[in-house]
C-alpha cells in the first residue's frame, strides 16, 4: 500500500482519533506485526507535542501459547503492573490518551479450551477496572484504528494470494475510513455532522423505549433511562477536546436502562469473541436480563459471553447504524467488531458508557445502578441490524415515533 | 540459518541459561525483531514446565525516538510499573527467572544528545534498584543470549550483503557458544569445569591484590576484599540450581575492594555505552576512584559513564579471560559486551555482585560498604586484557604468585 496514504492514516489516528494534546502522553497498544505503523503513529504524536509515547506491544502467538500452556492459577493472576502501565500515565497531571491498533487474527484462539480463555479474560477484566473507568468516561481520550495482518486479510478475502488479500483489505479500510487524496479531517466533517444531528434529535425526544423489529424474528423492546444522552461521531473529553474513539464510526448510541429490555433479538453477523467466532444466534431478555439464548455455532462461547459477570447478561449500549453506512455498502464482512459494528445496528452486553446519562461520569456505582446504567467488566458489541429493521421510538406518554424504517433513519 | 540449530540454541538458553524450573515464571526481554526466537524460547520454557512466560518486547527505534523527542521531564519519570513488571513475578512464591535476548544496533543512539541518554539511563537505573537486587544476588536466575539483527550484523561484517552478514554472525555466535551437532550441555562441561577449577584455585589463594601490566601502558593494582569469592562458568541460585548467566561465558571473576584500585588501565576494545562507541581510552585510579581519563573517541561518554553515580567511578568487577578463549580466537570484534568481554580480561565500573564475598547476599548496604563491595545503579564492563597481559597475584604477606603470563593463565 502507498506509504503516503498509510502516513496520512497514522496522522489522522493521532490527531483526530486520540487527539493528542501538547504535553500529553500517548499510549499505543500495538501487536508486534504492526510495529511499522506504531512507529509512524509515535512520530506523529511527538510532532503533535506529546510528552512521551509509550508503546505496549503484544504478540498474539505468545498469547495463544499462554492460553494453551500456562498454569491455570497463572491465568487468574493478572499482576497490577499491567493496569499501572496505563493508569500511571493517566493519573499524571498532564494526562494520557490511548491509541489501540487492531489487527488480530479473528480466530487466534481456535481450538483452545474456551473455559481457559474465559477464565483469563475475566481475570484481566477484573484487574483493569480502574483503567476502564478512565477510558469509558473519556478522561483518557482513546481511539481504535485497524491495519491488515496476513491472517486477518486471509479471513476477509479467502482464496486470494496473501499480498493481494492484504492490499484489498488496506483498500477497504481506507475506503470506509475516508482516507483518500483529500484531507481526512475534512472528509469526516459531513458524516460527523449527520451523526451529531441524529443524536441531537433523539436527545430532544427523550424517548422512554425503543422497539426493534425485523423479519428475521427480532422483536425487542429496550427501555431507556431518564436523562439518557445519545452520542455519535466524535466525542469530547471532560476538558472539551474532540476525539474519534472508533475509526471508522457510523453509529449513534446511548445506554439502555439495564432493567428494561424485553423480547428476542437475532444476530445478523458472526461475532468474534475471545478469538473465536460465534455464529447465527439469538438471545431472549426478561426484565433486562438474558434468560435464554441459542447459537448455531459456539453456543458455549455465547453462554460464557453473557455470564462473564452479572452485568454481562444485561445491555450496556444500543447503537443505531443505517444500512447505507459505507461499511455495510462495502459488502465486506470484516470479522472485526470495529468495522462490523458500523455496518449494522448493534447492542452491547456489559458495561455502559457513564457519559450516556446526565452526570454519569461523576456517579458512584450505587447511583449508576439507581439510574439503570449497566456495570460490568466487559463490553461486547453484537450486530443485530438488518436491511429491513424497523425501530419505533416510544415516548413516556405512549406515542410512537418512527426512528428507523427499512434499515435506515426514518426522517 | 538452520532452524534446528536455532531451536537447539533456544533450548540451551532456557534449560541451561535461565534454568527454568517447573512452576517458575520465565520473563523474556526481547527486541521485537527477535520475536521468532522469543517464541521458540517461550515454547521451550512451557515444555520445561514454566508456570507462565511473560515477554517484554522492546523496540530500539521507538527508544531512539523517545531519546530524541520526549520531554526532558519524561526521561526522568520512570514509572514504577516498569520495575514491577519484573519483581512482581520474582516476589511470587514460585519465583521467576530471566532470559534477555541481546540483538541491539551497537550505534542505535548515534547522533542523539548524550546528556539526554545519560539522564534517561540514570533515571531507569534508579528506578530498577529492587530488580537489580534480585538479579545480582542470583535470587532470580538470569541469562543473556544474543541473536543477529540486520544492523548489528552489518556493523560486525561491514561490506557484505545483508543476508550473508547475518548468516556469518549466526555462524560466529554458534561457534563461540558451542552450538553444534552435539548436545551443547555436553559441549559446555569441560570449559565450565576449567573455569570452576581456576576459580577454586584463586579462592584457595585468597590474594590481597592483583597487579596487571601490559606493554600498552596498563599498570594497575586492584585490591581484593577479605573473604572474596571468585566465580566463573555456571552460577548457582540460593536454592542451588545451576545456571549460565552469560551465553557465552569464559570468565573467572570476583569483586574488587572498591577502595583499593591504583594506577592506569588502557582499553583494548571499543566499548558500546548507551548505544554509542567509546574508543581507545585509558583511566587512572587513586584510592579506588577514577581521578583521570581520556578517550580518543567520545571522551564525553566516558565521563558520563564514570559519573553516573558515586559507585560508577569505582570498580565492581575484575574478570580474567585468557587470550585463548574461543571469542578472542575468532578474531571478531562483536561490538557487543556479551561477546567482547569474553575475549579479554575486563573490569567493570559500578555495582559488584554481592555473591562475590562471603555472606554478601545477606549484607546491608552499610555492611557491603564496610566489606569494600561497590554499590551503584550501573555495571559497565570494559575490556582491558591484551595478548601480552601479565597478572601477578600479591598475597597478604607480600609474595608474588603468577596468575596470567602473556595473556593466558600462568599455570
Amino acid at each position: 500500500m502507498n506509504q503516503e496514504a498509510i502516513r496520512k492514516y497514522a496522522r489522522f489516528a493521532v490527531r483526530m482519533g486520540s487527539a493528542v494534546q501538547p504535553g500529553e502522553t500517548l499510549i499505543i497498544n500495538a501487536p508486534i506485526h504492526t510495529a511499522a505503523f506504531a512507529r509512524l503513529c509515535a512520530e506523529e504524536a511527538y510532532a503533535a507535542g506529546a510528552r512521551e509515547v509509550v508503546v505496549h506491544y503484544s504478540d498474539e502467538q505468545l498469547a495463544r501459547m499462554r492460553m494453551a500452556y500456562a498454569a491455570e492459577e497463572a491465568l487468574d493472576d493478572v499482576k497490577p503492573w499491567i493496569q499501572d502501565s496505563y493508569t500511571s500515565y493517566m493519573k499524571h497531571p498532564s494526562g494520557a490518551c490511548m491509541l489501540s491498533i487492531s489487527s488480530a487474527d479473528p480466530e487466534i484462539y481456535k481450538g483452545i479450551d474456551a473455559a481457559r480463555i474465559d477464565r483469563a479474560a475475566r481475570a484481566r477484566a477484573m484487574a483493569m477496572t480502574e483503567y476502564y473507568k478512565y477510558v469509558m468516561s473519556n478522561q483518557a481520550k482513546w481511539t481504535i484504528v485497524a491495519i491488515p495482518s496476513p491472517s486477518w486479510s486471509a479471513k476477509v478475502f479467502p482464496g486470494l494470494p496473501a499480498e493481494e488479500a492484504e492490499e484489498k483489505l488496506w483498500e477497504a479500510i481506507f475506503s470506509v475510513c475516508r482516507i483518500d487524496e483529500n484531507d481526512p479531517v475534512e472528509n469526516w466533517q459531513a458524516p460527523l455532522h449527520t451523526m451529531h444531528s441524529r443524536a441531537d434529535w433523539l436527545n430532544s425526544l427523550q424517548l422512554d423505549a425503543l422497539h426493534i423489529t425485523s423479519a428475521n424474528g427480532t422483536d425487542l423492546t429496550i427501555g431507556l433511562p431518564k436523562n439518557h444522552i445519545w452520542a455519535g461521531g466524535s466525542e469530547f473529553s471532560p476538558k472539551g477536546v474532540e476525539f474519534l474513539a472508533n475509526i471508522p464510526t457510523e453509529e449513534v448510541f446511548t445506554a439502555p436502562d439495564a432493567r428494561r429490555t424485553e423480547g428476542v433479538v437475532y444476530s445478523t453477523k458472526p461475532y468474534v469473541f475471545n478469538g473465536s467466532l460465534i455464529e447465527d444466534f439469538w438471545v431472549r431478555f426478561e426484565g433486562g436480563r438474558v434468560v435464554e439464548y441459542h447459537a448455531e455455532k459456539r453456543e458455549d462461547l455465547l453462554g460464557m459471553l453473557v455470564s462473564m459477570d452479572e452485568g454481562a447478561a444485561r445491555l450496556g449500549e444500543i447503537a443505531l447504524v443505517p444500512a447505507t453506512s459505507p461499511i455495510n455498502r462495502s459488502g465486506i464482512l470484516f470479522y472485526n467488531t470495529l468495522f462490523d459494528e458500523n455496518a449494522s445496528c448493534h447492542i452491547a452486553f456489559g458495561k455502559a458508557y457513564p457519559v450516556c446519562v446526565q452526570g454519569g461520569s461523576d456517579m458512584t456505582a450505587e447511583e449508576l445502578d439507581a439510574a439503570g446504567i449497566n456495570q460490568s467488566n466487559t463490553h461486547q458489541d453484537v450486530m443485530v441490524g438488518a436491511e429491513d429493521t424497523n425501530i419505533d421510538g416510544i415516548t413516556a406518554d405512549g406515542r410512537i415515533i418512527p426512528v428507523f424504517r427499512g434499515g435506515v433513519w426514518a426522517e
